[in-house]
């Protein structure tokens, strides 16, 4: 681990986060804000991270595991810190915890809120939110593909050992992440564009497909999509790229080469089973229970939303659901609990360790009906080895633990049972709101201060998909330095 | 899988529960009540079952796998049924589904209950109730002991791979079972006498000792220990009781020669070390938070019986928690997830499958810093196979789909989050009370027959250790008849 190997890395992160501050900062000029702050403040993010670059230029900075694991937690630091400048510059924020805590909601994509009145902000602000989520998402891309198959964790070696990396990605950090970029900004138009077609100001389709694309949930109205459920066409284009965007973005990159068959394998067939399964299921739960009477294609049209928003981990909220029949809040639970597919921008436990898990479960019960027999655990034709397999269920355990913790931190911090539990899931999941008194239409502002810092943390546990943080909790991690 | 030796095996488990019946024909004798219906029952099930028996007198019965599957899941069908008979002779209870509950959980060693009061009952019901318990508790023992490690479940296998069984007990099942016996009836004994020291009298005595022993949670009385609360000797006595009820019988097998070893393996070390500290704090909580005052002696004696009782899934309540601070409650919940050890009447996951987790998730990120280092992972001294890791860890996948599975149904039935989830790991856990509508004060009563049925269902799948159980779901059981 050396040192000059962490700054330059540090230094290229904290780079392209300070030019994804254009963004607000053309907004400000734009809508006749006070852009200056924000702008210096970009100016020396830019400034200062240039100067270590070209001061480092020469050096080659080829990270091992330990430093890449370093790295990517470190680095929540610097952005949680910097991020949260502009809010409170502006004085958007009660406090400067209450500001880092929405700057890490943003970069990792969780869209948990302490504000109450988002139009209220300037609009500068509120697509910085949308800005960081954008940004984040597509560090998380990167990082779910290009760095954690290094750390060894089974999602994505499967998907590495799947071949589809060394088959139609470059190897190479760099080139990986502009090929998926180039997918990522596509799908960030598209999308941008449809919503404008159907009717959104431009502003808003621009924050709005920058917080879909990036499965991230800051809206830029207090109601969230509660404020365009009337437009079908918005709903609908929504649910689409909401439940694209959980999809492993090396599917979507073999699609620009019209090859169809990442969409073939195992995991994106499960994910979008599930989803249509769940969302006719809870619809109808809706249709049936629901004492205000929405009527058959309201029930589906909100069932469907939601279900794309909170499997997805996105967190948009078409309705308030949190006082609705118990079956509905259950399957909301359990698709928390799902999450997206591997190599996106979903949080959640993912879909492709279920897989792992039912086939290996299918393989125990076999084993012990004939102890003798050998067996192979295939996925997609490709072999699922001990290794994964023992990591994939580490990956359970160890999300499971990270939950069980926060609940039981919550709890004792006085709150109900249903608001611990789906706070701690939609923390540790990067969804956004949970149920209870963090429902989607409600915020995280009345918890203390050092509560937001633990759930800060949280997120970014999430986001590290737990083992790359609690790598750096080993004693082993620290040895021999 | 030949029909003789299931006919035998199933013969002899109904025979020696028809003999459970004498205790409560005695107590019908002893308190003049209407006892020939149940003498007759006894007599009939004794004679049937004898009958079988003698016909089969010459057949060796040696089970394999799957007929030892096949035996100890499809036995629950008779003992629910005919122990089912004496609630539905006397009208205790409104329908045959509520009376099925009532002797599945009384078996299963679950202690939830349909009844409302249960004083009104005849002592001999209440004594049945108590017996079913004290023989379910005895047959699970044997049946963790000697036929779990044969169908492969991990937790045992590992006892079995540790050496405790071929060492100091015999191989063969009646050996073993005689073995345990005599400790199990020695503890029961000497529990009675010092509950009958403490002032309670004899027939409560007999009653609670059955039920503690055997962490079962029947009561003779309708607020349970709420009864004994103000009397400090009953109540810690039974706190002892339940605490050593949950420990391995291996272990306690070996005390009575003398050879303390069986304490000091790392499972019965952190069960204690966790029933200690969760005690501590969540006394602490009741303390500091709990509105009405208990006082500090008063909370720490609530909160060891209630965690003992819950964390050995034995479910007597001391006093009503259902509405208690939050953070009590989620102690709770996770005590019910944790359970006690490996061998013992507890349910739950045991505390075994944590301390192997928790060894297995040090090595994974070990690993994951050194991925070219071999890792041995040891258990007191002895390997832990990577087969039995695996099944492990599959318990603990299969076992919280199957809490999963179990909590939407009770979502969908209506039931809130905090209902559900405890009824479910309630049920699953064999601990009976959970929180919300099924508290410790309340009862099962106000649910359908088929949720009832459910529910027994539920507490059966616990009981088999769920792989037993989705043994016989699997295709490759059935195969090559
Ligand atoms: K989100
Ligand atoms: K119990």
């Amino acid at each position: 681990m050396t040192l000059k190997n962490l700054l330059k890395s540090l230094s290229v992160i904290t780079f392209v986060m300070g030019c994804s501050m254009i963004f607000p900062v053309i907004t400000g000029i734009v809508y006749d804000e006070p852009f200056l702050p924000f702008l210096l403040l970009m100016l020396s993010v830019l400034a200062v991270c240039g100067a270590i670059l070209w001061g480092l230029r020469h050096h080659n900075a080829n990270l091992n595991v330990r430093e890449g694991a370093f790295v990517v937690t470190s680095i929540w630091l610097i952005l949680g810190v910097v991020g949260a400048l502009p809010f409170v510059f502006y004085g958007a924020t009660p406090s400067f915890s209450d500001a880092v805590f929405e700057t890490i909601s943003g970069f990792t994509t969780t869209g948990a809120s302490i504000m109450s009145d988002i139009e209220a902000l300037p609009k500068m602000l509120l697509m910085w939110r949308s800005a960081m989520h954008w940004f984040g998402g597509m560090g998380i891309i990167v990082f779910s593909i290009a760095v954690l198959p290094m750390v060894g964790n089974g999602a994505l070696q499967l998907i590495k050992a799947e071949g589809i990396m060394d088959e139609k990605l470059t190897p190479h950090i760099r080139d990986t992440a502009m090929a998926l970029w180039k997918v990522y900004l596509a799908f960030t138009i598209a999308n941008a564009l449809l919503l404008y077609w159907a009717g959104m100001l431009p502003f808003d389709a621009i924050n709005h497909a920058f917080s879909t694309i990036a499965t991230g949930g800051f809206s830029t109205k207090n109601d969230s999509f509660g404020h365009y459920a009337h437009n079908d066409a918005i709903m609908w284009i929504t649910i689409f790229f909401m439940v694209i965007s959980g999809i492993n973005y090396l599917a979507h990159f073999k699609l620009l080469k019209k090859d169809f068959s990442g969409y073939r394998t195992s995991e994106p067939r499960l994910y979008l089973q599930l989803f249509f399964a769940i969302s006719l299921l809870a619809g109808l739960m809706i249709f049936l229970h629901q004492p205000q009477q929405l009527g058959f294609y309201e029930s589906m049209k909100h069932s469907f939303f939601t279900i794309a928003s909170i499997m997805t981990t996105t967190g948009f909220a078409s309705i308030d659901y949190v006082d609705w029949t118990n079956a509905f809040l259950i399957f909301t639970i359990l698709v928390m609990v799902i999450g997206g597919c591997a190599g996106s921008t979903a949080g959640g436990v993912k879909v492709i360790r279920y897989v792992v898990l039912f086939k290996a479960l299918a393989v125990e019960i076999k084993r012990m009906v004939h102890p003798r027999g050998v067996y192979v655990m295939l996925m997609d034709n490709r072999k699922i080895t001990s290794g994964i397999l023992t990591a994939m269920l580490g990956f359970f355990a160890l999300y499971f633990c990270t939950n069980a913790a926060l609940t039981i931190y919550l709890s004792m911090r006085g709150l109900d049972l249903t608001t611990a539990l789906s706070a701690s899931l939609a923390m540790v999941g990067n969804v956004g709101p949970g149920l209870g008194l963090v429902g989607p239409m409600d915020n995280f502002s009345f918890m203390a201060w050092y509560d937001k810092l633990i759930l800060s943390l949280a997120m970014v546990i999430g986001r590290l998909e737990c083992y790359t943080f609690f790598l750096l909790l080993s004693r082993s991690f620290w040895k021999r330095f």
